[in-house]
């Protein structure tokens, strides 16, 4: 497709999407483009014309809207074949914005295709095998035989009574003091993510988010409509100078933070930084959703308190997960806040599905009381430290010079900072048909822009796959950066 | 608490809950309400300054806001110790306004406390001796065996491939002829009204809704911010021609409908008055949200086609539940969709919660394919028609003269018009404490205004207590007439 930049930025009394839709429109009706050929993808068109994607993405769906277009998940946007008469059968349907967006997100997100052979660092699935799934089954099996149909009602908002004691003592116990009544139970510390942000932000305001973060944090929050407001990560946490600055805005109502085991740099911060930030919170009197879910797999080190057991002003909504310590199928997560926090999240949680399944809660409860979950964990922790030093090992072994990388006291991620300009989204092709998988810098990224970076897991690979995984990396790793000088122009981050 | 209308309506150039805040800020100052005193409920001061229920609890939200009055929810508002000083220790959070509406929303809702003794005529939940438990159990046990760990696994968004397949086999021999790549499960069928509802509208925006509609699509809309524009309900359905002009409106996006088995009205609409619907949406260009979430529960007369069995535009979403047919554990649902909208819902789902669990979806495909659920249907059926003559036959017994109902064809729910200008609101406590209860009108209206009318429900009660049930209504009602020229002044609907 012939497309030129400066056509685009000449004309600037209109919104940029629209004059990139106006030139795709130009170059179909000159025949530049034809009926069902396909679009370029948004990402390399946003490069292009360095743009936003979400402009690209913009421009694509006011195209769609109007018929000129038609996309298709994972497969791509094409041109319609009667460009701009509708078909006659099909009513053409006025979706909300914010799905547009999110539909444009997923599919920006990298896709793995059959990778077979390939090993898989780039998931933070934790592997199968390790799954208690037998004595899972059998909890459930013996609730539902003592719980009988009443097991099989809606449950209260809040979620079953016997798993809010268990976790809350469980937790009291190993990180966080806390009441059966301060824990909201929900679908996943995913869903539980959604309704948190709900409780402060609305469509249009802000969240501050770590710059990288978790990138389903991000989807969650284009699908509700809020903006990111990214804040540096350094090596020791949030860069607080600057998050006290983004805090400050009017706009921004809440922070996502990971301290522990941070997605996707694997990273910890310290005592002293957590009490800065929740210092900062406090000036600037914005709320914290602290991400917990990987802090049952500390393997190494001593761990600092969780921000909600430092906060003395009831400002931190807390998040736990089952998906990561035991296995993700039970859908069990929770919330913990406090006082009338509590009661807006349970407000949200039955305006948005009534309530969790009463069965699987009930089997996790019955799991944490007969002390195997309790078991479970030293194995589980003991297992992902033998696979974090084989990485490590493997990483000084095979790497080229240059190449750094965080040190994780748990849970299943490292992050790596190549040398030279590699981007690591342009790398990931090579990698797949070189056999091995990881997670590319830029999908952490707010606005999805070049990194060098990556995330390496050991969730799903055990120690030998990881050890040849790395030996893959490095390969494709070396081939790119000799010819480095001439592919890549950018700055990278 | 000394309050006049008169001064609030006539400052008129400050927003009316502003005025209604500092009014009562005023009155504390004054001494006319002390430390600890509660404030009057919202119906009660909305009725009495003839506003909007919002308004009030507007005014509510804007007090606690800056710590004049503290809010608990069951329990009510109350004047601050130290009005205006917030608690040194207690962070003030300040919530989105969605939040703290739907707060106010939820304190709104008919509390029955322990009616120990009450006939349960109020409440849509199925009574768990109808459910196939121990079937249920089975299947989730052999499937557990058979999937293994795998079952524990993250499912993909649109869930479980077997109960899809298995689903969209029962549906197209029922009622309505479905893909499997049509349908996207869901976490219960109430999940899916909060994405259906996203995939159309964001905050700012409004829903056109049936007048009486489901109480709980009034709290998922109001938790996402969106208006309500409600359209009469007539005996044979929507009134066609205030829909119209409803959905002609820009700013009303989509249409949710009950048309077969209606909650709360128990009717069910015509194919002609179906197809008259559906050329309306197409002219106007507005999707419908068709909610089937009793559409297996026919017992008498014959199915007209759903809405989206006639739809050959794509414009329907339409909504299935286990929940009524079966029983609401699983917190199973379905959206049959087409096109982009698949799509759409699939990147929503994603970015709600990621995925439902797979044990129960896989017992449930279980349980569909060896005819279990298949065999249980035609029972339950039976036993609801004979639950439905009895309480048909008490109201024909018991209630006065002037009391109309509704003859549902399946379903659990009759819908009751008093005679006279009782507020079924009002009559609630007396029900309670003369051993009925049922749910009143008022709470499935946008605006939550009087209603001389009520549901009664034949799920949780049996035959012999709807008939106690009903005696014990007709003469809570008679004696309110009694006396009802006294009490009730204000125009009913």
């Amino acid at each position: 497709m012939e497309f030129s930049l400066e056509r685009v930025q000449q004309r600037s009394g209109r919104p940029v999407y629209r004059q990139i839709a106006d030139e795709i429109r130009r170059t179909i009706e000159s025949g530049g483009l034809a009926a069902g050929e396909r679009l370029p993808p948004i990402r390399d068109l946003a490069r292009r014309l360095g743009v936003n994607r979400d402009t690209v993405a913009q421009a694509y769906e006011e195209l769609a809207a109007s018929g000129t277009v038609q996309s298709s998940v994972g497969r791509g946007t094409f041109v319609a074949c009667r460009p701009g008469a509708p078909q006659a059968t099909a009513f053409h349907l006025r979706f909300a914005p914010t799905a547009e967006r999110l539909l444009a997100f997923e599919r920006a997100r990298p896709r793995f295709g059959t990778a077979e052979g390939a090993v898989p660092m780039h998931s933070l699935i934790p592997d199968p095998s390790l799954y208690p799934a037998d004595g899972f089954r059998r909890a459930l099996n013996r609730v539902l035989r003592d719980g009988g149909p009443d097991l099989l009602l809606y449950g209260v908002p809040q979620g079953h009574a016997g798993l809010r004691s268990a976790l809350s003592d469980h937790l009291s116990r190993s990180s966080l003091p806390v009441q059966p009544d301060e824990v909201v139970l929900c679908h996943g510390a995913s869903q539980g993510i959604s309704l948190a942000l709900r409780l402060f932000a609305v469509q249009g305001d802000a969240i501050a988010v770590e710059e990288p973060t978790y990138n389903n944090v991000l989807g969650a929050a284009l699908a509700l409509g809020l903006q990111t407001a990214p804040v540096p990560m350094r090596k020791d946490g949030l860069d607080l100078v600057a998050l006290e600055r983004v805090l400050e805005r009017p706009e921004v109502k809440v922070l996502y933070t990971i301290p522990t085991f941070h997605n996707p740099m694997g990273t910890t911060t310290s005592r002293r930084h957590r009490e800065a930030l929740l210092e900062i919170a406090r000036r600037t009197g914005k709320p914290i959703i602290e991400d917990g879910y990987e802090m049952e797999l500390r393997f190494e080190g001593r761990a600092s308190p969780p921000l909600a057991g430092l906060d003395r002003s009831g400002l931190v909504v807390h998040l736990f997960s089952f998906s990561k310590s035991l296995f993700p199928g039970a859908r069990v997560g929770a919330l913990i806040a406090r006082g009338r926090s509590v009661d807006a999240l349970l407000a949200l949680k039955q305006a948005t599905d009534l309530s969790d399944a009463l069965p699987l809660q009930a089997a996790l409860a019955d799991f944490l009381e007969s002390g195997e979950y309790g078991r479970h964990l030293p194995r589980l922790r003991r297992l992902l430290r033998g696979r974090r030093d084989a990485l490590l090992d493997a990483l000084e072994t095979h790497m080229p010079e240059g190449t750094r990388w965080t040190t994780p006291e748990g849970g299943y991620q490292i992050w790596v900072e190549l040398p030279g300009k590699i981007d690591t989204s342009d790398l990931l092709a090579d990698a797949v048909a070189g056999g091995v998988l990881f997670a590319p810098g830029s999908q952490f990224h707010c606005d999805g822009r070049a990194s060098r970076c990556l995330r390496l897991t050991f969730a799903m690979a055990q120690e030998e796959e990881l050890r040849v995984g790395v030996e893959r990396l490095a390969r494709v790793v070396r081939d790119r950066l000799r010819c480095a000088p001439r592919r890549a122009s950018r700055m990278l981050v």
